[in-house]
């Protein structure tokens, strides 16, 4: 089966939103298992919208809408698309009932609006907002489904009704698994896996993602666990061959691994940063449950806060600058003291754009990390093309997780 | 004229990739003036693509491609839309000799199909990666324009190279103008405003943005000047109506303002922060410069190190609780404290999803800001529809922001 999506809003060709509903559907059809071949954006214009339903309900078995439910004028999704299939609007009496309840007393007479569905279609409820949600097929044995714009609302809805009503006309199921990996770029990473990159199922794809990079592996069976079980020997393998790099299967990101190996070893963790300015607490503070292994973190801009806080010695400051391993050193074994956790980690350096020099470019920064016996830097030095503050920032939180699982699974703490 | 943008790439029907693309392309197109009638997205498939491009050609008289320009075998963009298009292909000279520039000696003999561009066409030199963008006029007088896929690779190239040859086919240019608000809601300004959005030119359109909202003014004319002149009194007009709730004219984000108006006025900030867990430091120090502004932050999670670090009492903590009124202003006072800086934040609260009761829900969150001579306690309570951690997390980081920022204006720090 083939289908296509069609996301309607003029704000997404004045460039004032980003499309993300199309990305949203496009995993959850491919985790199906549905080929999606084309993805369209109209704005609101009733002619042009009609002409793109009709191109897409002749060449795809699927047509997906997003957007173009709710209460305005401008809301003209469910009338186009009707028309285009040949089916009429009525009042939807559920629906109706839950916008009643919804708004009470206050309910303006256009929200009616959002109650009207195409006759006989299976209503998608929307647990988040206003505007329902339909399926159906048509006469030719096409299947149009119409959900609302906001992804707050369309993703709920997408998993919890769309994926099994399109389920029942699947035979096969996709799974996937993510192998993800630090340290080893997305162009070393292929050439280790050349020959697996050439199977077809399971597939194994590397992708880049910022300052890391994953492989997925995906396998199509009759049920998941038959897919599951042909994916693991290759998750297995490229484990082998990646060897220390990779940091998860599964986990999308390394705070939420370290927060989980943190947790499971039971040590508490400490950060002070300079350049990052708190990113690294507030990814390691993303995760929720945080709060029982991560003890506390500074920010410490200013060199006096780094001596009057960390106790860096002011002769490391006036030797060696704010920018260097000794500094850095002196904060993650400054940290440690002043907050009594496990491990701390020391983060000095250059983000940019201003305040680079030649010795000392942007994105040279040092990242330390130390169990109050032991202490490691590591140095990250810019390389290949020009990147911005934002990169320099988070590839050098990303290095400080790192390091940190590292330490806690006894490897190496800083590997070339 | 009209626009139309084709994306190439498996990758976006997978879901892997958002497909920011065409959003930033759309907004380059609205500045212009130019109307983008049509999205789309083709996978690495050359029949499909080919329909894809001759449809656009046929409906639009701009045609923007991006993506599919690199040098593998899957990149077939420049081949299918120049066959399209009737233009023969050809080794273009001067991007030839940037490649071999580029990679040297180790240059691979794919790498030389990414010089390879359609006959006496205008070359877009790729400044920030290898596969150089182009464009032509085919002979019915349409405008093709081929773009890399990377948004590092086509932003750059998109207003370096771009926008100067559309601008030369346009008779009026767009000018637009943003008012952003924070403490008011889109529908709320909506309201204030629904005059002023029934005009055509200027026109006034109202935007929610995560927590707070912005109105966007945007005029056509002849020149950028006059259409600056028509933006004006609109602009001041929003202004006037929504008052002390409009933060900036064209500064996006609160916390630029922030910190161009602490270095105004010479003041220094430090943090203590503990729901937000380092976001309000990260977000200060995303702006470039704001070393000279921002002293320190604390990310306090423990009761302990609030004690400790910033000398909130043990018997504020024990009466009161770490999510508390007291709690927060002691933690604002305590680091104005230590750290000597002119105004002081504490942030404590409940983001979730963990951890909240019926007396201190999720979502509840206490913002303090003290000078050392005065205090200040904000309290966000949850409402409206349920929100998720990062929610709570960002709004409450704004919410301190938006205080500095009125306190640095003279203006009451909390306003209902």
């Amino acid at each position: 089966m083939h289908a296509e999506v069609l996301s309607v809003g003029t704000e997404l060709l004045l460039g004032q939103t980003v499309n993300t509903d199309t990305t949203i559907v496009a995993k959850a059809l491919s985790m199906l298992g549905i080929d999606l071949l084309y993805a369209a954006v109209v704005g609101d214009n009733p002619a042009r919208m009609e002409d793109a339903v009709r191109q897409a309900l002749s060449r795809s078995d699927i047509l997906i809408t997003t957007g173009g439910l709710g209460p305005t004028g401008d809301d003209l999704t469910k009338e186009t698309v009707a028309a285009a299939a040949g089916r009429k609007l009525v009042l939807e009496s559920s629906s109706y009932e839950r916008l009643k309840e919804y708004f009470g007393e206050n309910m303006a007479d256009n929200q009616k609006k959002q109650a009207m569905l195409p006759e006989g279609c299976t209503v998608l409820p929307n647990d988040h907002g206003t505007a329902p949600g339909c399926a159906f097929e048509t006469e030719n044995g096409k299947i149009v489904i119409m959900l609302p714009g906001p992804p707050s609302e369309l993703t709920p809805m997408l998993h919890e009704y769309v994926v099994p009503y399109l389920a029942r006309f699947q035979d096969a199921v996709i799974s996937s698994h993510s192998v993800h990996v630090f340290g080893r770029g997305e162009g070393a990473v292929a050439q280790m896996l050349d020959d697996l990159m050439q199977n077809s199922n399971p597939t194994a794809a590397p992708y880049a993602k910022e300052g890391e990079m994953f492989v997925r592996v995906t396998a199509k069976a009759a049920t998941k666990e038959e897919a599951d079980e042909m994916c693991r020997p290759v998750v297995e393998e490229i484990r082998r061959r990646i060897g220390n790099f990779v940091y998860s299967v599964d986990v999308e990101t390394l705070e939420e691994l370290v927060v989980q190996e943190l947790r499971r070893t039971g040590k508490k963790l400490a950060t002070a940063e300079s350049c990052t300015g708190g990113l690294l607490g507030k990814r390691i503070t993303d995760v929720s449950g945080s709060s029982e292994v991560f003890e506390m973190g500074c920010i410490t801009y200013a060199n006096a806060v780094k001596e009057q806080l960390l106790g860096v010695p002011h002769e490391t400051l006036a030797a060696h600058g704010a920018v260097s391993e000794e500094t850095a050193r002196a904060m993650a074994e400054g940290i440690v003291r002043v907050s009594g956790a496990d491990i701390g980690i020391g983060i000095t350096g250059i983000a940019g754009p201003g305040g680079g020099t030649e010795e000392k470019p942007v994105g040279l920064v040092y990242i330390a990390l130390s169990d109050g016996e032991n202490t490691w830097v590591a140095k990250r030095m810019p390389f290949g093309r020009r990147r911005d503050r934002e990169w320099h920032r988070h590839c050098s939180a990303s290095k400080a997780l790192d390091m940190v699982r590292r330490y806690l699974a006894g490897l190496p703490v800083d590997e070339k």
